[in-house]
């Protein structure tokens, strides 16, 4: 299939071959406590990261996962097969919220669709490439949405997408 | 001094101490290649993350941290008195961005400045401050901006604000 909708691809995909609309969706990440306190101890040490039975005492009665760790995990997905970018996905940046706490025992899975291709007017081997991407648990809660600006190659003629016969 | 304006502070700040304007300098955090790539590994395996050699032949001509990397690095410096807020620090989310990227040997510091506060017309024990910060390297030059929005509790009768004798 050429065009797979919503399926982990394992094909790399150009400036050429995204359009606005395109969907991907990544394999999922089974999150568990360990993990959540592991991240928490070197990036985001507060209690209702790093505790169980503190975390009932504060605003989210348990433990949570830290935002920027649902984002690492997010990136880890969507770099394993979620948004499979030739040339890898190099980001500038974007909107991140966080509208559902991510938990022990959640299963996370990010869906992601091209919401803006803009060919680079001065360098014509590139493009941005705008993504954005809903990580869901296991309840079909959306736990992170992100919006976020791709640095994408154009396929060049030596990529082998232009048959040898028309090659100079 | 009882506004500390651009130094670390132990003190813990409630709502009502907030006010646009105000800011926070965290202490610096030294990265090396060893961080950079265990983040990667884990979380965002990428040939410019992950192998020093690999990384010359791509876009940033060198091993970089990823942008998640920085994020948490951020996080971790405000949660460790760079952003003194009572309660913790927590997120709805924002928006980030990295104009330069972060590389073995940066010694990274975060600015960290009120940009909106505003009370809860609901719930008259909490409020939202949106704080603007600056994660710097060594040389001066901004890795990443971000702009969040972070519940902030307002402070309380019972949080010794008030003396005793006019406690109820």
């Amino acid at each position: 299939m050429a065009n797979a909708m919503t399926e982990p691809t394992s094909e790399l995909l150009y400036l050429d071959d995204l359009h606005v609309g395109r969907r991907f969706t990544s394999r999922t990440h089974a999150l568990d406590e360990r993990q959540i306190t592991a991240f928490a101890s070197e990036f985001d040490p507060q209690p209702f990261h790093l505790d169980r039975e503190a975390a009932k005492e504060t605003f989210f009665g348990g433990l949570v996962a830290s935002g920027w760790h649902t984002a690492a995990i997010t990136m880890r997905l969507q770099v394993g097969g979620g948004l499979p970018i030739a040339g890898g996905l190099v980001g500038f940046g974007g909107e991140v919220a966080w509208p559902t706490a991510t938990r022990p025992g959640d299963v996370l899975r990010v869906e992601s669709e091209v919401v803006e291709v803009v060919p680079s007017r001065s360098r014509p081997d590139r493009g941005i490439v705008t993504v954005r991407s809903e990580t869901r648990n296991q309840r079909g809660e959306v736990v992170q949405t992100a919006t976020v600006k791709l640095l994408v190659p154009r396929r060049s003629r030596m990529d082998g997408a232009i048959p040898k016969s028309e090659r100079r």
